[in-house]
C-alpha cells in the first residue's frame, strides 16, 4: 500500500494513481484520503506531489517519499526536520518539455496570439504585419540543460538565436554571450527574452529595472525559471509604460500567485501556473516503477535531496 | 509612379510603401490616395493588396496589377471583366510561413493555453496535466506544399502525424492516408486536425457534421485553407455541446468576419483575421522588384492569373 499524498487537482491525482498503477502492477496506489488509521501507521514510503507537510506528519513510519516533480524546494522548506528521506524525479525528458514550453510560448508572442485575443474580445478584424522568424531576435538566459536545448529548438524552427551563462559556453548556431559585460550586450539585442536561469544568491532579482531598461523598445520577456530572478515592480513599470509589450510568466516568488496580485488582470501578462515543464505521468511513473522495484528488491533507497543544499 | 491599391490597416500600408520602396530605389510608391488626377490616367501598373474594384477603375491606363499575396480569389471574383493582368505573388517562403503558423496554434492547443487564459480571468491556478507530444495525434487535411511543410513540421518537433490526399502520397515519418476510407480513418484518430486543403467543388464542406462526428471525444480544429471546407452549423454544435473542445479558424466563408457571426464570441473559438500566412513584406518586395525590372526592361508582363481557373 503506497500512499500519493499531493496537493493536486482530483484530474491530476487520478491520472497519476492511475498512471502509477499501471507502472507497478504489484504494488496498490491509493489516494492519502482513502487509508484508514491503522494503514497510515503501516507505511514506510509515499509518492508525493506538493504535499501537505501534516500528511506526511500523519504516516508515522515513513522511510522515504519519491518526489513526481524536480523541484523538491517547497517540500524541503516545509519539511526542516524531516526524519525520512526525500528523493526528487530526476527524468530525461524535462529537457524535451521545457525546449517544447519556450518554443510554444516564444511561437505565441512572436505570432502576437495576445493581441489576436484581445481584438477578438473588441470584434475587430485587424490583421498585422507578420515579421518572420529569422528577423526575431531571442535571448536565452542561462545555457544549462534546460537552456541549451530551449536555443537549440527555437535555432531549429528559424529564429535568431543568443544565448548567455555565466562562464563562456559554445552552442552550434547560437550566439553565445557571458559575463556582466556579455548580458549587457545580449539584453540589448533580445526581442524576446526567456529566462532558464537557477535561482541562486547571484540571479536573484537578477532582471531589475537597470537590466530590464536595456532591452529593445516593445521587447517582451518569458520567465519559466523562477519568479525571484525578475524585479516585479520593475517589471511591471516596463509593462505598465508600454515600453515593454508582453510578459510570459510562470513562476512567481508565491505560489500560487496571491489572488490580489497585479498580474492577474494585467492585460500585458499572461499568468500560468508553473506548468512549463511538468513532469510526463508516463515517463515519470517509470521512473517511480524502477527505484521502488529496487527498493523493494535490496532495501536500498535511491539517492536522496541534500537539505542543506535543498536539491 | 507606382501606385499601392489596397483595404489594408494604414500601418500595413505604410510598412509595404516603405518596404517596397527601399526594394525599387528607382521607382516612386505612393498611395493610392495620394495621386492627382493626371497621376491617376497615367498609372500602367498599380501593386494591389485587397484593392477596392473602384480604385482600379479610376485608372484607366492600367495595363497590369501586382498582388502582394498568393490568393487572388476575391479580386478575381470583384473584377470579372478587368481589362488588365492581374500577376499574384508567388513566394517560396509560403510553405514555410504557413508550417510555423500550424506549428504555433498547435502548440496553442496542445499546451492548452486557451484553458489558461480562462483559468487567468477567472484568477484560477490550476495546473493540468500534460500529454506529450508524441501521444498528440495530429491530422493534417492536405497534402500540397503547405500541407506536407507542416507535416513535416509538426515530426521534427515530436507530434504524431498523419496526413490525408485524395491521391495516395507518401511522406517520412507521417502516417499518409487517401481517398474517402482514408479520411475517415485518418479522422477518427486526429486528436487536432489541420485543414490546409484548396476549395474547390470536391472540397466545399467537407467537414460537414458526419465527418466532425468521427474525430475523437475532445478533439479541436485548425482551418487556415478556405471558410466553406467546414459547415459552420455542424462545428459550432459540436463546440456548444462540448464533445470537441477548441477551434483555431483563420479563414471564413464571409471576410472580414461579420461582427454579428457567433463565432467571435465564442469561448471555445480562437478568431484569427486571416493571418496564418502573411505575406513577408521583405521578400515579397523583392520578388515584386524583380518582376517590375524586368518589365521596365523588356515591357513582358509575368505570368498572370488565368480569370476562368481563377489562380
Amino acid at each position: 500500500m503506497i500512499p500519493f499524498v499531493g496537493r493536486v487537482s482530483s484530474e491530476e491525482q487520478d491520472l497519476w494513481i492511475k498512471t502509477l498503477s499501471t507502472a507497478m502492477p504489484n504494488e496498490t496506489v491509493v489516494s492519502f484520503s482513502d487509508l484508514s488509521h491503522e494503514q497510515k501507521h503501516q507505511c514506510e514510503l509515499a509518492i508525493v506531489a506538493n504535499p501537505d507537510p501534516e500528511d506526511l506528519v500523519a504516516l508515522p513510519s515513513l522511510k522515504w517519499v519519491h518526489g513526481l516533480w524536480a523541484g523538491v524546494e517547497r517540500m524541503v522548506h516545509e519539511l526542516p526536520e524531516a526524519s525520512f528521506s526525500i528523493v526528487r524525479l530526476v527524468d530525461p525528458n524535462l529537457a524535451s518539455t521545457m525546449s517544447e514550453a519556450v518554443l510554444a510560448w516564444t511561437l505565441y508572442l512572436h505570432r502576437e496570439m495576445p493581441t489576436y485575443a484581445r481584438q477578438q474580445k473588441a470584434l475587430s478584424w485587424l490583421p498585422h504585419p507578420m515579421v518572420s522568424a529569422k528577423n526575431r531576435r531571442l535571448g536565452v538566459l542561462g545555457l544549462g540543460a534546460l537552456g541549451r536545448a530551449s536555443a537549440e529548438r527555437l535555432v531549429e524552427n528559424g529564429f535568431s538565436v543568443a544565448g548567455w551563462s555565466r562562464t563562456p559556453k559554445h552552442l552550434d548556431g547560437v550566439e553565445c554571450f557571458s559575463g556582466e559585460q556579455g548580458l549587457r550586450l545580449m539584453l540589448q539585442q533580445s526581442d524576446i527574452l526567456v529566462c532558464l536561469l537557477p535561482l541562486t544568491k547571484q540571479t536573484q532579482g537578477l532582471l531589475n529595472a537597470t537590466r530590464l531598461a536595456l532591452l529593445p523598445d516593445h521587447a517582451s520577456l518569458i520567465n519559466f525559471a523562477r519568479g525571484a530572478v525578475v524585479d516585479d515592480a520593475a517589471l511591471l513599470a516596463e509593462l505598465d509604460s508600454g515600453r515593454l509589450k508582453h510578459a510570459v510568466l510562470d513562476v512567481f516568488v508565491t505560489e500560487p500567485l496571491p489572488l490580489n496580485h497585479t498580474f492577474w488582470q494585467h492585460e500585458s501578462v499572461t499568468v500560468l501556473p508553473h506548468i512549463s515543464a511538468p513532469s510526463n505521468p508516463q515517463s515519470a511513473s517509470e521512473i517511480v516503477a524502477s527505484n521502488i522495484a529496487h527498493y523493494r528488491e535490496t532495501g536500498d533507497i535511491p539517492t536522496s535531496v541534500d537539505l542543506t543544499r535543498g536539491y
